[in-house]
């Protein structure tokens, strides 16, 4: 593996980029910049050896190129780079949903190229390339969606494990109806939860409520795309989730004290799950 | 300020011994013990100078007495103590609802006794005195509900402040209002998402929804009180709430993405209030 082209350094591609001169042994990595505002930030970050305004130069003689774009942006970057790949060039992304990326690769990339998708499970509420964190991937998982056996999943697995993440194989359908359910719906009850309070009241925020809101700093450039690309997936967790809270609603209405200590210790004995989560 | 006896030396009365040793000069802290276990346990901690099994020993040379227990169970508390107290004794509470609380105190304890309610607005989702936590207090808001110019208010305010508090002060009825949005809905959020998962799903949960699920590890014995002592209030806020989650629904279904980045926005907006909070 000697070039590695990123295209879309946010923060998850900017880290991307840390990570790898940080764990890979001689590897060259390329930022693609779109704009001239964005190729003036990119040329400041020590960690990129190359910055390209030339989508073509960019990727023409990588081995690797990372998309690291909203999942539409993504999905619609394959198009836009399939001619200008050398053969054998493997193209993975870091996107959220999985179906949606996989249609489009398919779509569009030649059958000379492999594709592997991929979904690291870290980020932040931060977003660009200016808070890149070098330890970001380290110790978390990777969903790798292609097949497992395939040479250009191998690669890209040793890729990720180089770079300190653990990884995990399963299908794209599997993929976003778990992520739908663990990640997407969370961000969704996060957003209506901070919408639904009265403004005034904001500032006195305990903790609980800090922590239930940090992830309604997510960005709408990149959670729309996710919500979006995975509707069907977010809208059925949503309705489960409805349904809990009814459940309580009508114990709490109904004075059931009994059927409330049975509903929180659920709650507590499946927390304690989480907490001995893989990453 | 002499004596302090603290009736319920778990996580917040452990801690709240613990702060007074270190930060009050030749103060005397006695801790009542119910059962001869807790006695046992309660005997173990260095920052108790009296383990008392009798509640009228704890209590009846005490300057100032501190309840430190579930909301019901304390509203209870303040009935058993009544007959023991010396005039001129300062009763206090910790509690996270205050109007069930105040009248309890105004209905049992006699005329020459204060009382004044207490929410010091921190915690955690561990319990037990031996996970007391000397800083537990430090820089977080104590909500003070008693009448600010009232000299028991001014000793209590200024016991707060010792442990390195900031204080404010509103009514009962304002306060829990507010709690029951800003802390109660939050709490029935978490314990209502985490149940409505599929178990096999939690051991992939992301950073996001580790976060988002912090506090459904909080225990049945207080929030079940909490939440039935302020049954009103967060019905009300669940109201608000189940009516923001089904607009981002609507917005979801209707495949609506300016109005999903407007509802984002919002949430964004909002954040940054909280991330700027007091505690």
């Amino acid at each position: 593996m000697k070039k590695l082209t990123i295209i879309g350094v946010g923060l998850m591609g900017g880290s991307l980029a840390l990570a790898a001169k940080k764990n890979i042994a001689g590897i060259t990595v390329c930022g693609f910049a779109r704009s001239d505002k964005s190729y003036r930030k990119l040329k400041k970050l020590p960690f990129l050896d190359i910055v390209e305004r030339d989508l073509k130069s960019a990727v023409k003689d990588a081995d690797l190129v990372a998309v690291a774009l909203p999942v539409f942006a993504a999905a619609d970057c394959f198009r836009e780079i399939a001619g200008f790949l050398k053969p054998g060039t493997i193209v993975f992304d870091l996107s959220s949903t999985k179906e949606e990326i996989e249609n489009s690769a398919r779509k569009y990339l030649p059958k000379n190229i492999s594709f592997v998708g991929c979904h690291p499970i870290c980020g932040s509420e931060k977003t660009g390339a200016e808070h890149s964190v070098g330890d970001l991937y380290r110790d978390a998982l990777c969903l790798i969606t292609a097949k497992e056996k395939d040479p250009a999943t191998i690669t890209i697995a040793q890729f990720w494990s180089a770079l300190g993440m653990k990884v995990a194989f399963l299908n794209a359908k599997a993929h976003d109806k778990m992520l739908g359910a663990i990640s997407h719906l969370p961000h969704v009850v996060s957003f209506a939860l901070i919408n639904s309070l009265d403004e005034g009241y904001l500032k006195f925020a305990p903790p609980s409520l800090c922590d239930m809101t940090r992830i309604a700093g997510s960005p709408a450039s990149v959670w729309v795309d996710i919500l979006f690309s995975n509707k069907k997936n977010v809208s059925s967790s949503l309705r489960s989730y409805a349904k809990s809270l009814k459940q309580f609603e009508a114990i709490l209405a109904g004075g059931k004290k009994a059927a409330a200590v049975k509903f929180i210790e659920k709650a507590n004995t499946r927390r304690d799950i989480v907490r001995n989560d893989l990453v």
